[in-house]
């Protein structure tokens, strides 16, 4: 595994480059995406059922055959293992008590002229979620993503999820059912980004799509933003560890693999000012990796991507984490929480050393669509928010108006906008 | 001007019509854009300056005569007539009291296992803000952008504004000193956007670029989000005037003009129930047409894009609006308040005969940047949240953690992430 030290003589450039991922736009991938959104803009569900045959192999011979009902997601709940519905359930609860704590309202003052200025919050009336089909097809995705516009008030949620081969994984729609998805179509891919942002004869056009996809669903997704609203474009799960003192090396080596298990560009840092710990860490990481089902995806990610940093402080560690913006940052310390109030950017920060990354990713509360690739440095994780948006108010008085109006005037004269400094000049 | 009634056998489609409205990508754009942003990450400094001189005939040598000093936003905010700096500076003030109470702050919970749950809220460290130079040039603008970003508690702003021929409004620099503005670079285009994102020797580079600009600015705002936070790329601007009971023709007609002599896209609507006041208001907008100064921009909007729609009832107005879920939306009758709590989608809404849409443009408070082409249905006016940002907080107690650790080894199995089970498992 590459160890870096800030007493490096190039440790800047060094770490730069470990931190460098540039997705390329790929122009044959977009003229594509772009082809398959006019298709179905045009030709509405039979397009879309023709690639969903061609692209996925389902077995559908008409488009009505692609929606599931509230029955079917409800069986699928019904027949989970007790344990594992048991385990959904607490974490839907408390995904939801979380986001519950997110929810904003509106506000309005009156001001000293007497007017009245506000600001009204109102739910999106429809959204679409895009949840992966086949292998990465995770439930907890469903939860993180439809919960939190439940939670808004968003009155209907639209899943896709493509079903390969007609097959679908049971808890994906058990976790649709817990969440108040309220249909689900088994489309996916460019297809289906394009079939909720304009909507076909079925499926209704949605106001904002979310959710993590393959390139092609990447790619539409941007290319439909503005005709919708979008989440962030995800790049590859990153997790940084930070750890001083007294810690258990098997499980800091646990918590950088449980991000290098998810992608071979991946990225795991482990950051430290103890190089004893360092090199503990850096054999757990051996010894664990081999015994790994995903060895093989952790072990590329780790040697590509993975670094153990050496630094002289926590204070020099702070500007590092502060550089990466990291998507998952673990501060395995006693002063966790002091620490953590030092940190500018991160998605989330897991804090003392019975808070594995793990934990977030399933049922702690917070969301786990979370900024990557250091889009920390300005965006935030998933939340109720991205499900609300706000209006503003203004209500003047015929007192009130008078100095506001005179303003206005003068300030639209200075930009030539004659009819704007009529309008203000008509109320005073 | 183009009438519509709700009773006309063909509405749905000619309201449809009416609204419809695509920009539309061109893929020469889109290349010449892509070189701009290639060129500058490469060359920096020198290829700015170039492109400068260039397209906006700048007569600068070196690229740090591209760079204004405090002293001279200073000097032109000293220079300006005192009734223009009196409205500025009221401007400013109300802006900014309205922008304070968007302001977010962190919060956090301990949950019934001692966990403790939050969610901390950071501002940006950096940003940029477009501004149009030449016909275009809004010092409403500087305040509408910087101003939310000064509150938010952003430490560096960093203004951009082309000065063709070097020339340059000195109410937008008094603006930027007001505003809070830290550098101010006269540079544009897509040059200007490319230099923000990616930094160059003396641009330092920014985490969110906000503002208006002309399609080359748009191309590259959209071609670097992802890189830096963007803001809403904004359509044409809009107006919806809805009128009922006693009302002033000229009024109204002055309020859907100001929106008209913004640009020969721009769209004018006005909805009523009554067909007199419709027949008054048509007659004014003739009558006031002819005499602005920018009467011909306002003619071809009104002609290709207003229209004056008569509906049976306030709630069939209520079902239009929500379709159109417009930027600006004036609600001029006595029940005002009541109707507005009924729009779910609009930008902003001006209640009551007294609150002309100019007033918002320039003083009324809240933010003059407003989604457009109907993106109210998923998004909000520019704010102090756009300039912060959420970071989830995480700490498990060594008690708390453990129901949460066997949930997330549950679900982690079933999702078939080992790495993620035996992190969870080691914490119980």
């Amino acid at each position: 595994m590459r160890r870096l030290s800030t007493q490096d003589q190039n440790f800047k450039q060094a770490f730069a480059d470990l931190l460098a991922f540039e997705t390329v736009s790929d122009p044959e991938l977009l003229k594509t995406v772009d082809q398959i959104i006019a298709d179905v803009r045009q030709h509405g569900d039979a397009h879309v059922l023709k690639l969903t045959q061609q692209f996925d192999r389902h077995p559908a011979h008409q488009f009505s055959e692609l929606e599931l009902t509230q029955a079917q997601l409800k069986t699928a709940f019904e027949n989970l293992e007790p344990q594992v519905r048991d385990a959904l359930e607490m974490a839907a609860d408390r995904i939801r008590a979380f986001h519950q704590a997110q929810k904003q309202d509106g506000w309005s003052y009156i001001d000293e002229l007497g007017n009245t200025l506000g600001q009204k919050v109102t739910p999106l009336d429809r959204v679409g979620i895009y949840v992966p089909g086949g292998l990465a097809s995770y439930p907890s995705s469903v939860l993180m993503n439809a919960i939190p516009a439940h939670v808004a008030g968003v009155s209907e949620i639209i899943m896709v999820v493509p079903a390969p081969d007609g097959e679908l994984n049971p808890l994906v729609l058990a976790a649709a059912f817990l969440a108040g998805v309220s249909r689900v179509f088994t489309i996916g891919g460019a297809q289906a980004v394009a079939a909720l942002a304009y909507g076909t004869e079925t499926v209704p056009r949605v106001d904002k799509i979310t959710g993590p996809g393959n390139r092609f669903v990447a790619a539409a997704k941007r290319a439909v933003f503005g005709q919708v609203g979008i989440d962030m474009i995800a790049g590859p799960s990153e997790i940084l560890v930070y750890a001083e003192g007294l810690n258990n090396a098997d499980w800091l080596a646990m918590d950088v693999l449980s991000q290098a298990e998810h992608d071979t560009v991946a990225q795991a840092i482990f950051i430290t000012p103890d190089e004893q710990l360092l090199q503990a860490v850096e054999e757990a990481i051996e010894k664990h990796l081999s015994q790994l089902p995903k060895a093989e995806i952790a072990c590329t990610s780790i040697a590509n991507r993975g670094a153990l940093v050496l630094v002289n402080s926590r204070k020099e560690a702070i500007e590092l984490i502060n550089q990466v913006a990291p998507e998952h940052l673990e501060l395995c310390l006693d002063e966790a929480k002091e620490m953590a109030t030092l940190i500018r950017h991160a998605g989330a920060i897991f804090m003392g050393r019975y808070t594995p990354e793990a934990i977030g990713d399933y049922c702690a509360g917070p969301n786990h669509v979370l900024p990557t690739s250091g889009t920390a440095r300005f965006s935030s994780p998933l939340g109720v928010y991205d499900f609300q948006k706000r209006t503003s108010l203004i209500m003047c008085s015929e007192q009130g108006v008078q100095p506001l109006a005179r303003t206005a005037d003068i300030l639209a004269q200075q930009e030539n906008l004659d009819a704007h400094a009529r309008s203000a000049r008509y109320r005073y």
